[in-house]
């Protein structure tokens, strides 16, 4: 038996108010149809992607998403063309799902993110099987109609519904397994005889639920709900918020503010990790034993290794970072920074493509791009490295234990040897031997009693001014 | 008919515990009393404050939104004097009423921040009006007597109500919309014998009710809702910041993290601006289409055109930002930042009555002050214009295409011509022409095996030491 | 009669998940246990902290707060060994309390940090008392049975009680007082004759109530939670937060978004203080009269006087700052900084040890280490006190009314006298006399039409490489 599943991603979400598609709109730093994607079984026979609406846009996504390895499954993508419908949004995958050989089909919403994988698991198993949700005000949505032994009578449209019907709680919650002989059958009979003149997927379902047993589950309706305005995306991503909180506090994580911490669905949190208020990790993040994160950083897709800490306002994207080092606050790593064991990178500080080997130091007010930095070595406050020439990027190469003074620049492209000393203020545009001291100084002069002459002066040109 | 709002804002604010009067506290940025002003129809005869305790201030905060343009229609005030009550408020108000040809009046209180425009023009259209709220708990609050009608019969303190009395759960608001001869003739017949020695406006308005009729709406509380503390303050921000956001949601804003995004009443968004979390947007503000603003930022009074990129923690103050600009993240722009399309202003940088042209890049740890930078110009890392000498401030002018290398300080007053190169280190404080190189760059000096001598010796010295 | 408390902080903490003791997790930014022991009245006869988990931990912070002076009264430890229940952890105790001359105990739990101090107060100067709470859902509490006219009549396990005793909705706090005879006569005859072969402290409290007769005060429940887990942590912190909150917003202090603002047990906030969202104040910290704290900006151990304006996110330890300073954005404070009246520290300015007198500016992009910097000196952008050699640091002596020019470095040791000019841009490596206008700069050098040839040249290797 071969699942496939069918992610609807098609839809244009007009209450979002927005270019960009719906299912690109993100929970928590992912996008809603990675959500998706990422509930599904591995052992899946493929997921066909229903797009339409910003195809471009989600081709791109896929895409990158398929690069970084984030798809539990091969995925590929049908385009709807003009969209008649979600039975419609079915019949166009006929071809690709007789392609992959589907025995049955999963059918779930890119547009609703948080549905738990152990749930996806359930349906993509199941014989045929939707899963609704039990509301207080039912409203618009469709009502489920049972038999008395529980299975699926029929879906009724809230308007179509008769006040009997109306009065049931319990409504489609827009995802089923069926087999996908009989589905395909139902979807070749469908028809838009209706006042949207469009190919409705539950008429599809109800006909599958006349010729076959279609169990109905119950999910909590937050693993159901669907992104169709901004309130929903807040209201979402504070449902995300809280399970992922629940889940690390479990673990052993310590969210000293709860309310405006983020943490994404791909972030991995070890024991004794303490979060301060307004951190926000996004993307692929792994965060050691006993790492402090200070209050405002705000860390993407990189790997910090055990008891660093990252002390208040910093910004982390694409950097790995040894234990124990000692961050900020302000400092910015950019993409390419790599830090050794004990590595200080101070307030002020910029890196970039730069890898500080262990016990490397630059405190405060730097900037540090395509650079490599000995074991050890200290780089004062105002150091930068002129890795642009207006034209060209170079690299700077420095050695261990070196001392580099305050405010000096090192003009790439540059070598400066183990355990030099460069003096502070320097201007350094030609490579320093080991153990050699490097300087570009001017002798101080001293003009006596000059600053209370030039004073003076000053203030006559403001008077005349 | 001319009508005439008349705005209370006498009061001490006795349970605010501050120096500064309760209607100047802020609500999102901006104060109560200025919400107040500006829900007032344009085309009303004018507007009457009453001021006394903090006058000063009050005065100075009305001359000011007048300047900025922020008052829809002329407002005059009026000094209570030693204040008696909020009969007595109205009562030194009737020689300036009577200035003005009020025929209407509409009377609201300064501390009031929250009532919608809606509700004011309708109070001001009004014949004769109470607002009252229908309050679950209604306390300590005057309870409004109506006849079967509808029509308002008194107002009954709750301290002099019947038990049946106390019984009424709708509550007076405190706002009114009366005929000036009516109310004139009221004012003039009130007394204070009573309890407090006071002369009550609500005596007044049960006066005019037994003469003509007057008719009671019944307002959503939260518009009529005071500020008298601190917590009240907190509680109308709250209430003000989800009306805003829901505002703007409907508009097609993204709100990554509501609950910590602040958003003023003067500030426009326009489709797919995102508001990471922490974002405070303060005063006359414009955001244009697909900007992302970075988390933490703090926008005032300031326009960014569309697509702009502003990474977290950015500062900006009174600044025009062009289309497709990238900022921060940790950049500060301080008032007379302009820049033009597609600039980049990067981390550690402060900018203050900077032009920057088109392209134009300073990306990171840098100054710029009193300064206009060309097309395309590159301005590296560390560059400082010295505006300053200690005693009067100039300008640096930088043409199109220039290099400024890192670490230079341009000591103003300074022109560098177009296509100019200035060596990394520099202290320029000559004019540089077109495409000229400038230096001021002393030779690198070596000696070899310097760096170790010299830490022989320091070590020698911490040992004596 | 000599009350002596007990405290309960040996147990491990499973549910933490933690390395670190359960008592020293923080709730706003203090640990429980020291929330705890400042509850304590100062007239106590000492109090025994009883440890075990983490032992070397709890120590070295009991010490800690002992020096800092945290403590109200004297506090011994004793350790529990390998724990055998809470009665068990009452026996080892004997003997201190011996020791001290109980004739009284209070004992309370190290991971209950809101027993309020009025609360502990009653508790210990009560003849024999047991604090409870009443609970909609007591779950498992251990419930409270009680004589008719209110004494404590027993203490039943919800797993031993009747479902009578099981719909008491009365439960043990877990805090009691008791005459010390009469609790050590009980110690001594516990048995451990149960499921978890523990000696359990009840068995002593129902034991002593069948001596004499022990009170029952019911407390909100708030006052008597515990922290189990992460979940508890992160509620005991918010209810924390709000009550913080509610007492100094009744003293007058505005929170701009108290949902984000955090304010330790330990600090003092006077009249008309604002707090912008997310600022978080730690340790020990007071705020004088008017003073404006910006956005995201954290204090931890300083004082501010009256009027200092603070904007956002400054990062300030260990600092004294005097009135109407002017700080940030983006300032940060380090251990040792002093600034008098009216000083200036502004954006990317790092200091440490650092005495800065009356009107002192560095408004930008500084580091200034290890120095004193005298009244009305001006401190250019990009100046550098260059206090470290790689070896030794050194300080930095700098006069009145000097003007340091931007992107100095002053190598300490060094000495500018008052009113002395230092050139922008000069490396400053000796003492510079009052009135002196020192420099090290090189002429600025012109290549006319050297720009040109340079991008020439360099398009070419672009071309070549």
């Amino acid at each position: 038996m071969s699942t496939v599943a069918v992610i609807l991603a098609a839809g244009l979400g007009t209450r979002m108010k927005s270019r960009l598609p719906k299912v690109l709109h993100p929970i928590l730093g992912d996008p809603s149809l990675l959500w998706a994607l990422r509930t599904l079984p591995p052992d899946l026979g493929g997921a066909v992607v229903v797009v339409h609406h910003g195809k471009e846009l989600v081709l791109a996504a896929l895409e990158a998403w398929r690069q970084a390895g984030l798809l539990p499954c091969p995925v590929t993508a049908v385009d709807q063309g003009e969209p008649l419908g979600t039975g419609h949004a079915l019949q166009v995958c006929i071809p690709e799902l007789d392609r992959l050989g589907a025995t049955q089909v999963a059918i779930l919403c890119g547009d609703v993110p948080l549905t738990s994988p152990a749930t996806v698991r359930r349906l993509c198993s199941a014989d045929a099987l939707l899963l609704a949700m039990d509301l207080q005000t039912p409203g618009s949505y469709g009502r489920v109609i049972q038999h008395a032994d529980g299975r699926l009578a029929g879906l009724v449209e809230a308007k179509d519904a008769t006040p009997e019907q109306l009065a049931v709680q319990r409504v489609n919650g827009g995802a089923y397994a069926l087999p996908w002989p009989a589905l395909r059958r139902a979807l070749q009979g469908l028809t838009n005889h209706n006042a949207q003149k469009e190919y409705y997927l539950t008429d599809a379902v109800a006909a599958v639920a006349r010729e076959l047993p279609v169990a109905v589950e119950v999910c909590d309706p937050e693993e159901l709900a669907g992104m169709n305005s901004r309130h929903d995306q807040a209201a979402l991503q504070a449902a995300a918020q809280r399970r992922v909180q629940r889940h690390w506090m479990a673990e052993g994580v310590t969210f000293l503010h709860p309310d405006s911490t983020l943490v994404g669905p791909r972030v991995t949190l070890a024991q004794d990790v303490l979060l301060e208020p307004g951190v926000r990790l996004e993307g692929s993040v792994a965060i050691g034993e006993g790492c402090r994160i200070g209050q405002g950083t705000i860390i993407t897709d990189s790997t910090l290794a055990e008891g660093v800490e990252v002390r208040p306002y910093c910004v982390i994207e694409q950097a790995a970072v040894g234990a124990g080092a000692k961050l900020g606050p302000f400092a910015r790593l950019r993409e390419g920074t790599d830090l050794a064991e004990g590595v200080h990178v101070g307030n002020f500080v910029e890196t970039k493509k730069a890898k500080l080997h262990r016990g490397a130091k630059a405190n405060h007010l730097a900037y540090l791009g395509d650079t490599e930095i000995g074991e050890g070595t200290n780089i004062g406050a105002g150091v930068i490295t002129c890795n642009y020439d207006g034209v060209n990027k170079h690299r700077t190469l420095i050695g261990s234990r070196v001392f580099v003074g305050s405010d000096t620049q090192l003009v790439a492209p540059l070598s400066i040897g183990d355990g030099a000393l460069i003096g502070a203020g320097s201007t350094i545009t030609k490579d320093v031997p080991a153990d050699g001291l490097a300087l570009s100084r001017t002798p101080q002069t001293l003009r006596e009693g000059g600053a209370a002459l030039l004073r003076d002066r000053q203030k006559k040109q403001t008077r005349l001014s």
